[in-house]
C-alpha cells in the first residue's frame, strides 16, 4: 500500500557524478543491492546523520573520514544495515572501503560507507567485496533510477526528485534520490538520501545548506517515531557547472540553490511518507499560533504519534476527539483549551473548548474519507507555527513490521 | 483478545461503602452504565487526577468539590466522556451531581462526578437522572463485581482486587476496581480505579498515599502512549473498621495500609495491560543502571512505545536491534553503547554494543513465542531503576479502534 503516484522523474545526469550498480545477493538474490557514487576531483560533500546512540559502524565511519579527507566515493549496500555489530561491524565496514578505494589509487579515509536493512546481522563483507570490480565497471552519470532501485528495503517505489536552476547564467541540476518507509522519525528516519549536484560550492557552506534542507524536509516527516540507527543524507557537489564558487550563504546564487536543494528535499520526503509502511493517507499536519516552535512541534508529534489518531485516520473516522485528546497531553504549559481551534482540511471542528457549533459529523466524513488530509491546530497564543508530514496506522502496517525478518 | 486469565476475585463488603447500579442506556440497552458509591459520614477521600488539558468537564468539578466539601457520593458513567463538551458538558455534569444531592440531602458539592467512554458527544443527561432512583434502591455493600462491569468500555473483562490486613489487632479490607484498556499512558491511563476502604485515616496523609500508590501503578502502565482526558483514581476510606485513625505517615499503620493499597493498584494496573486493546503479550520493562530515574524512564518509555518493538513482540520475533535502537534514541545523554546490556527473560542478547556471542536466535525465539516477557535493560552507568508494564501492537490493535465508534 501507499498513497498516491509518484512516477519515476526522468533524470538528467550531474557532471562529474558516476554511479555504479551491482547485485551482491545480500539478502535477495538477483536484485542490485550495491552502489557506488564516485566523485570528480575537487567535489564537495557534506552530510547529517542519525542522532541515535546505537548508530551503526558505517555512520561512525563517515563522521570520522570527513574529518580526514575530502570523500571521493560512496560506497552504500541495501539488505543488511551493520548496525550493533560491536567491533567486526566495524572491520567489515572499513574492508570495504579499502576495497572500493584501491580500485581509485585512493585511501580508504577518501570512502564514506552506508548501510541499511536489518540490524544486529554481520555484513556480508566477502559478497560485497566480490562485486566491487562490477561497481567500477558500471558506473555512468545517467544511473540514477536503478540507484534509487537498489537502496529501498520495504520501500514500494524509487523515490527520485530533480530541479534545474539558473546560476550566473549557467544551468545547475539538483538530483535526489531516497530510501525509506518505517522507522521513520526526525533526527533522523530511517532513511538515506543522497543529493547530487554540479554547482561550484564551498565544502562548509554545502554544510550549512544541507543541515538546513534536512530540517525542513527529513526531520519533519514521521511515521512511527523510531529513529534508525544508519540514517544519513548526504549532498554532493561537483562544481563542473561553470558558476561561480558560492561561498557566501547571503547571495543569490546560494538562495538559488538552496531553494532547488530544499524543494527535492520535501519532494523526496513526502514521497518517503507517502510509501510509509502500510499508508492509506497522506497527513499534513500544521500547527500555528505557538508561544514558542518547540511547542508547536510538540503538538504536531503527540498528534502524529497518537495511535489512536492514526487508527481513526486509517478507518476515515473524523474522532476529533482524539486529536484534542493528544492537544491536551503534548505537554504545552498553561494551554488555554478555550482558545485552541482545529480544522480538518478547511472544517472547522473544534473551538470554545468543544466541538465547533457549525460542524457536523457529514463535514468531517468528508474530508477523512479523502487521501490526503490536512489537520490545522492553532493553539491562539502565539506567532510561532510547525508542518509536519505523517500517515495512518493501518493493519498492512502490523503485518509489514510483524513479518519483516521472517 | 487479551492475556491470561484474571478471574474476579470473592470481595467483601466494605462497611460505610455501598454501591448503586443502573442502566440508563447511554450507549447500550440494558447493560449496567451508571455507578453511585454512597459514603457514610466523617469518610475520607483523596484522588489523582490526569493531567491533559483538555480534561473532561467532569474531572474539573473533581477538583473543585473536592476544595469545597468531603466527597459522600461518588457518581460514575460509561458510555460516555462528557469531555470536549464546552460549557454544556459543565452544566449536565453539574446537573447529574444535584440530582444525586438532592436524592440524600446533600449539597452537590458533596458530588464527584466520573465519565469515561466517546469524546466530544453531549451527555445524555435525561438518561442518567432519569435512573439516579434506581441507582439509590440498589445501593449494597456487596455490588463490587456488578459495579467493575459497569465502568467498563472497550474492557473485555471486570477487573478487580482485594487484600485484608491487620491493623490495631482489628481487620481492614481494601478492595479496588478498575476500568481501561486503550489510551493508556501514565498520567494517567485511560482509566479509572476506585479503591475503598474501611481504615480510619486523616484525609491529608490518605492523599499522600494514593499519589504514591498511583505513581508506582496506573503512571507506569502504557499501552499506546495515549494520555486521556478522563482519568482518576480515588481511594475512600470510610474509617469504620475500628482502628486508630492513622495521622502519621511514618507510623507501622501507615506503612501495612500502603503496602496493601499499592498491591491492590499495581494488580489492577497489570490487569488493564493484560486486558490492552488487541494484547497477545503482557511485557515488564526493566530499566537499571540509570544515572537518573528520569533517564531509565526515557529509555522504558521509549521501548514500551515503539510500535515497531511492539509489532516485534506480536509476532513473538526477537528483534533485539529494534530494542537497541529505541534504547539510543531515547535521548540519554553520552550513554556508552558498549556498557549496555540487555536481557530478554534471562536470557542475555546484547552486550559490548552488538549481539552478545552466547546468544543464539533458538534462545530468544523461545522467550518471545512466551505470553509474558521481560526486557531487562542494564545502562551500565548508575544506580537508578524504574519499571513499566506494557503490551504488544497487534491486528486487534488497529481494529478496535479504527472501529470504535461505529
Amino acid at each position: 500500500m501507499a498513497v498516491g503516484e509518484y512516477p519515476f522523474p526522468v533524470m538528467p545526469p550531474v557532471e562529474g557524478v558516476s554511479i555504479g550498480i551491482a547485485a551482491a545477493g545480500i539478502k535477495k538474490a538477483d536484485r542490485n543491492d550495491v552502489l557506488l557514487f564516485s566523485l570528480c576531483e575537487g567535489a564537495s560533500v557534506a552530510g547529517v546523520f542519525t542522532q541515535n546512540t546505537f548508530c551503526a559502524a558505517p555512520i561512525k565511519i563517515c563522521r570520522e573520514h570527513l574529518q580526514l579527507a575530502r570523500p571521493r566515493l560512496l560506497v552504500v549496500n541495501s539488505g543488511n544495515a551493520n548496525a550493533c555489530t560491536g567491533s567486526s561491524g566495524r572491520a567489515n565496514a572499513l574492508s570495504v572501503c579499502d576495497q572500493v578505494a584501491s580500485q581509485y589509487g585512493l585511501s580508504a579515509a577518501e570512502v564514506l560507507p552506508f548501510s541499511t536493512g536489518v540490524i544486529g546481522e554481520p555484513l556480508p563483507v566477502g559478497k560485497i567485496n566480490a562485486v566491487v570490480p562490477a561497481l567500477v565497471q558500471s558506473a555512468q552519470e545517467d544511473n540514477w533510477q536503478l540507484a534509487a532501485r537498489a537502496i529501498m528495503t520495504t520501500d514500494t517505489r524509487p523515490k527520485g526528485a530533480t530541479r534545474q536552476i539558473e546560476i550566473d547564467g549557467t544551468t545547475v541540476t539538483v538530483n535526489g534520490i531516497a530510501k525509506g518507509a518505517g522507522m521513520i522519525n526526525p533526527n533522523m528516519a530511517t532513511m538515506l538520501g543522497f543529493i547530487a549536484t554540479d554547482v561550484a560550492i564551498d565544502q562548509t557552506v554545502l554544510q550549512g545548506l544541507v543541515r538546513e534542507a534536512a530540517g525542513l524536509s527529513f526531520n519533519r516527516i514521521t511515521i512511527d517515531g523510531d529513529t534508525s540507527t544508519n540514517d544519513a543524507c548526504m549532498v554532493m557537489a561537483s562544481g563542473k557547472a561553470g558558476n561561480k564558487l558560492i561561498a557566501d550563504p547571503h547571495s543569490d546564487s546560494y538562495a538559488a540553490l538552496k531553494a532547488a536543494v530544499n524543494e527535492v528535499c520535501i519532494e523526496l520526503a513526502q514521497m518517503i511518507v507517502a510509501d510509509g509502511e502500510g499508508a492509506t493517507k497522506f497527513v499534513t499536519i500544521d500547527v500555528k499560533g505557538g508561544a514558542s516552535h518547540d511547542e508547536c512541534l510538540k503538538v504536531a508529534y503527540a498528534v502524529a504519534h497518537s495511535p489512536l489518531i492514526k487508527t481513526a485516520l486509517f478507518a476515515s473516522d473524523p474522532n476529533w476527539g482524539r486529536i484534542v485528546a493528544a492537544i491536551g497531553y503534548a505537554g504545552v504549559e498553561n494551554l488555554d483549551d478555550t482558545l485552541v481551534r482545529v480544522h480538518l482540511n478547511d472544517v472547522l471542528i473544534v473551538e470554545n473548548g468543544g466541538r465547533a457549533e457549525s460542524y457536523t459529523e457529514e463535514q468531517g466524513q468528508k474530508v477523512m474519507s479523502g487521501e490526503r488530509i490536512g489537520i490545522h491546530i492553532d493553539l491562539g497564543r502565539g506567532d510561532c507555527s510547525e508542518r509536519l508530514w505523517t500517515t495512518d496506522l493501518s493493519y498492512e502496517y502490523v503485518r509489514i513490521n510483524a513479518d519483516y525478518r521472517t
